[in-house]
């Protein structure tokens, strides 16, 4: 056999991956990002009136910070979403850990524990955002098949909005989003939406997404083969945060109106970046043309970030089948 | 002088009024409501740069509700927008008074006191929204020819979005707004824009209006005659609430998306009100045909309504202008 003939026939080959045991589809980790509260409790709502033979695979809701949600914000008392690490998980809680800390390890004992082999095979992770980011799957890894096959499979079906994959590609441990305690997953982020609103439009671009993931693990399940290919994805390379006051850390310029509502578009040196609130222009001063995101989200303006840059890449996928007894 | 012709020189003869001692811009009364919070903040800095020369009038400017500004919240105990009624304003404080109940106090020692002479002029008071509702100017009165004649200027001058007045009409003392304290004035509405966070496009649009504010006044004061006309305003009717769940009164439906950002079409029975989460549509059945405002506005889920209805009318307003010694 040539070179060429033996590469062909590892790219065709299929990996053959476990069966996985279902999903668990998490909402309400942020408490005002409400598609995600509202499927996962319409989620449960079906499954009280139907029974669980409702979905075709183990499904499991999970409302993630329930006292964020009924107060209707982001989090009580810090951000849940950044409680995830090996780190935080395993914190000693006392009387005065943040309630985001204990519930955190409350959930990685429900789903986990992370790290273990006892995880849940998949989390998928609902989230709003403010920025005009249509449909966006964020995970950590380039090299996990599974869930960059479900990412693949969601661009193909969806088409009322982009699908980007967003790869943070940092060591899992570090990992600090609910996802990262499961073996694969995606948190999913649908915007436009305010915090504290629901938007019927994205409500059901983030209900297809969920169908079609439970949807494709069944499939894969089945025995369904998932043929390779590229997937295009953005990573993520750095923040870039408001102009402020240096004395009173004020924002002294809101995003540009050239800038806003453009997520992923191509930003290139000289480009109008933020417009102050007397009416100056600031441009971009990176060498390098990067593809900004998360442009104006409302959340981000206590971390400092006013957007952040990524860099598009191809990731090449082998096809994916089951592992059965045989193929085992 | 036949009947028609002393109607029209009754149409075309000038009110004449007295000088405006000049205007309170406030905003932050909602401290998530930001375009107001920076322009209230860059007024600011405009004064302490230039001094107070930097407008023809005196202006005032206030943030309203600091507390709940550096918390970025609507409010810290309960809406301060609903506090200025006669009513709540003579309220005696005590330890268990609300914040915003103080405040709204302090406001109205400072701005007013709300019906006696010493009240200013007038007050412009700085909102956002999350629903598509273009600049729309809120007040109390089917008769304040001041406040009116402001509107049809910005009506006039501001093309880049639609400018619409809405008419509360109801007793000055039980008004509870902010901008009820002064003797003219509006609730200045500017959006969509999400809770929390500053568009530039809306922060432009709310900052010409202002500035067109204070360039009327400036032109009514030296003596400018403001011709006479009609104005389109529309007039508040009902609320209308979600679709709720009647034990755990959760939302089951959130706005339909033919309706979502439509603020203002004319709403006719049958049109899609609401999407249910599980898919099913929920028709009008209004026997009049009305116009939906303040749709999906997220700081309304909590006081139950998912949008106001309007009625259209004309207001024909005369001609004014400043009373001198000579015409008083």
């Amino acid at each position: 056999m040539t070179e060429e003939k033996a590469e062909e026939k590892n790219k065709m080959a299929s990996v053959f991956l476990p069966a996985l045991g279902g999903v668990a589809v998490c909402g309400g980790t942020h408490g005002n990002e409400l598609s995600g509260v509202y499927l996962v409790q319409e989620m449960e709502r079906q499954r009280k009136e139907r029974g669980d033979g409702v979905w075709p695979i183990p499904v499991t809701t999970v409302l993630s910070n329930p006292r964020a949600v009924k107060e209707c914000r982001r989090y009580i008392d810090t951000d849940m979403n950044r409680c995830f690490s090996k780190a935080v998980l395993s914190t000693p809680i006392t009387d005065s850990s943040p309630y985001e800390v204990r519930r955190a390890q409350e959930l990685n004992n429900l789903l986990g524990v992370k790290g273990s082999d006892d995880v849940m095979d998949m989390i998928c992770d609902l989230h709003n955002t403010t920025s005009n980011m249509g449909l966006t799957l964020i995970h950590y890894s380039a090299s996990d098949w599974v869930t960059l096959h479900i990412c693949k499979y969601l661009q193909t079906k969806i088409t009322k909005v982009p699908v980007r994959v967003l790869v943070l590609d940092f060591p899992i441990n570090d990992a600090y989003n609910l996802e990262s305690v499961s073996k694969h997953g995606f948190t999913l982020e649908v915007g436009p939406q305010p915090q504290g609103v629901v938007r019927a439009d994205i409500y059901v671009i983030m209900k297809e997404a969920v169908d079609l993931t439970i949807d494709w693990i069944h499939k894969f399940n089945s025995g369904t083969v998932f043929e390779g290919g590229d997937v295009e994805v953005f990573k993520f390379i750095k923040s870039v945060d408001y102009p402020r006051d240096p004395e009173t850390r004020n924002l002294t310029a809101a995003v540009h109106p050239q800038l806003q509502d453009r997520d992923f578009c191509l930003l290139k040196r000289g480009d109008p970046l933020f417009l102050s609130f007397s009416g100056e222009t600031v441009t971009c001063e990176e060498e390098e043309p990067l593809h900004p995101f998360f442009i104006n989200e409302g959340a981000y303006y206590e971390k400092g970030i006013a957007f952040h840059l990524a860099k598009k890449w191809t990731l090449t996928v082998p096809s994916v089948q089951v592992q059965t007894t045989n193929s085992a």
